[in-house]
């Protein structure tokens, strides 16, 4: 088993990369000082497969469990749903030491977690995260939130769980573009972080795809503690945390100017990915060949790399000026100047923009 | 001018207690590195009274205001409302660094923060308090909430202001109702904590009901003082904490059965404290003397200390039972010893808290 430690004061907490994981998540649990009601939210899909083992995991060990099922995908990840579980919790007299267990990818874990960061000021927060992309990104860093209906995650908090349980085996049921869609933010380590890890990311990205356990856990643990090394410096996104943005100013984008059900997240980060890359490139930063192989390691993931026609580049711009992260009305990106390294851009020219949005198109 | 320094590492602030602090509130401000559009949350009443006052400060210090005015009452302080400030900071394109500034009394204040906790995760906090009660309760402790149908602040959070303004002349238009009830909370701290400030409180409360500024200044700058020393050793109520819930217990509980509207919160909470008063002596733990003495300057404050009789015993038992102080169905009330101390009394049998219940009737 890996064990990543989140070292932050007195909101530290572990995360646990193995197989196995959810049968034993009662017993992960009991550590803990809590009272025996647990809400579980989770939604249809993952519920009827994992729902089950979840609940007699946790009453094996003591717990009742209070099941909620919310409906998948980001346009029921809002205030209308998050009332709706703060009144089961009330309902149920769910009080301040009554965990909430996220089991499921990063709408449920998401919204589970605004719930519980919210829910009477804050009751302790358990992810079991199910899809690989909750597994290295959404495990880490403590964002939760819901959507307005004009802008992802507007409405959130910083809210740091108390344990997260990484199970592989869980994995095994994905459809290969979620799992194509989670090797986006693992690729994303690798370039922002770790020139190393990129590396081996180019000679093991079959044996991911495959999900092979042993290559799988390192991949895990290896973005958790990357990204937790960037989220210890950081915890509120004063500055440097920021670098996990890198792809993001064009993947959210792309996602508001869907409404976020044409892309999986991982796929509009990786086409921000390989924009980013590209406008390094057109800004002199960044060396062209190692653009490629970013690029390329993307394309070789199955991902897409290039802008579909119907978005116009005004559109995009437009829509990256609203991004939570832009200050004063200025467009700011994440881009790398080399491998293993980015940096963070302000007041990047919108016409430098536009013209490498215009070559990144199919 | 009095400064009381909350000291909460990185989150620590200032509270400013004086007369003529709302016409600088732009020049304190400028201090921090904010951008330039505020959103001024306000109520019609306070809006007519100071907001010109508010939105000239901060005009000549530079800051574009966006005003919103949001109705009075408790029961305007749902996620309903929260919803359309954030529909307007989103639309008005608020940034991380756009302070929200809450000019009002309680309500306003507890949702204002609620939406700065969780407006793009987090934006600087500002807090202006109009009524005597704010200024001594809301403006230390970082608790900020919204109304769940069923039940007062059920969704919150703990979110520090970056400063407060506690400016005395605004409570000049106060009702002398709305100043009675503050005075509750500041009866409160004496009793809790504070032998000689209740010692005080009882040789100058005409002076206190007057307004008079000198007395007001150390009774407010006091009131803060104290909350501050319990809120810096536990900020997110694990424990001790909760010895500022006296008189809470019965007070919220009164609230719910009466819908938000028959009391003021300060008088719900001094019939909460004069009925503690009278259980502690009650279960013998404190001397029927000190009981009559905390009764009387109530009484003397103009405020409630009998139960009125439409409210059934077994419904506010019934009620305490939903506070979200309640762990596992256990009743806990804060309770005095003598007067300057009280103490967390877990497990009060349901039969004597209805037995006294029923002497606290008029």
């Amino acid at each position: 088993m890996q064990e990543v430690y989140i070292n932050l004061g007195i909101r530290s907490y572990s995360i646990y990369v193995d197989t196995g994981l959810l049968p034993r998540l009662g017993e992960y649990l009991k550590v803990f000082k809590l009272t025996p009601r647990v809400l579980l939210i989770t939604n249809p899909v993952v519920g009827s497969l994992y729902g089950a083992v979840a609940e007699t995991a946790l009453m094996n060990a003591g717990f009742e469990v209070i099941r909620a099922e919310i409906p998948d995908g980001e346009e029921y990840k809002n205030l209308a749903t998050a009332e709706k579980l703060y009144d089961l919790a009330y309902t149920r007299e769910l009080d301040r030491r009554s965990p909430v267990v996220a089991l499921g990818g990063g709408v449920v874990g998401d919204l589970a977690g605004f719930v519980a960061a919210t829910y009477l000021r804050g009751v302790p927060f358990i992810q079991v995260p199910t899809t690989l992309l909750a597994q290295v990104d959404s495990s880490v860093g403590g964002k939760v939130a819901v959507n307005h209906p004009r802008g992802k995650n507007i409405i959130g908090a910083f809210y740091q769980p108390r344990l997260v349980l990484a199970d592989l085996d869980v994995l095994k049921t994905l459809d290969l573009r979620e799992v194509r869609a989670g090797l986006a933010e693992v690729i994303k380590y690798g370039v922002i972080a770790d020139r190393a890890f990129f590396v081996w990311l180019e000679e093991n990205l079959e044996r991911l795809l495959a999900l092979e356990a042993e290559p799988l856990a390192h991949a895990v643990a290896a973005s958790c503690r990357i990204k937790a090394r960037v989220v210890q410096e950081d915890e509120t996104e004063q500055g440097r945390r920021a670098i996990l943005n890198f792809g993001h100013t064009l993947g959210h984008a792309l996602e508001a100017l869907t409404g976020y059900t044409a892309y999986r997240h991982g796929e509009a980060v990786a086409m921000g990915m390989a924009a980013a890359a590209r406008l390094a490139v057109a800004l002199g930063m960044f060396p062209e060949g190692d653009a490629v192989r970013v690029i390329n390691l993307i394309r070789r993931a199955g991902l897409p790399v290039e802008i579909p026609p119907e978005l116009s580049t005004g559109d995009l711009v437009a829509s990256m000026r609203r991004d939570k992260k832009v200050l004063a009305g200025r467009l700011t990106f994440v881009l790398p100047v080399e491998i293993g390294r980015v940096e963070i851009v302000r007041d990047v020219p919108e016409e430098a923009v536009g013209r490498v949005l215009r070559l990144c198109y199919n």
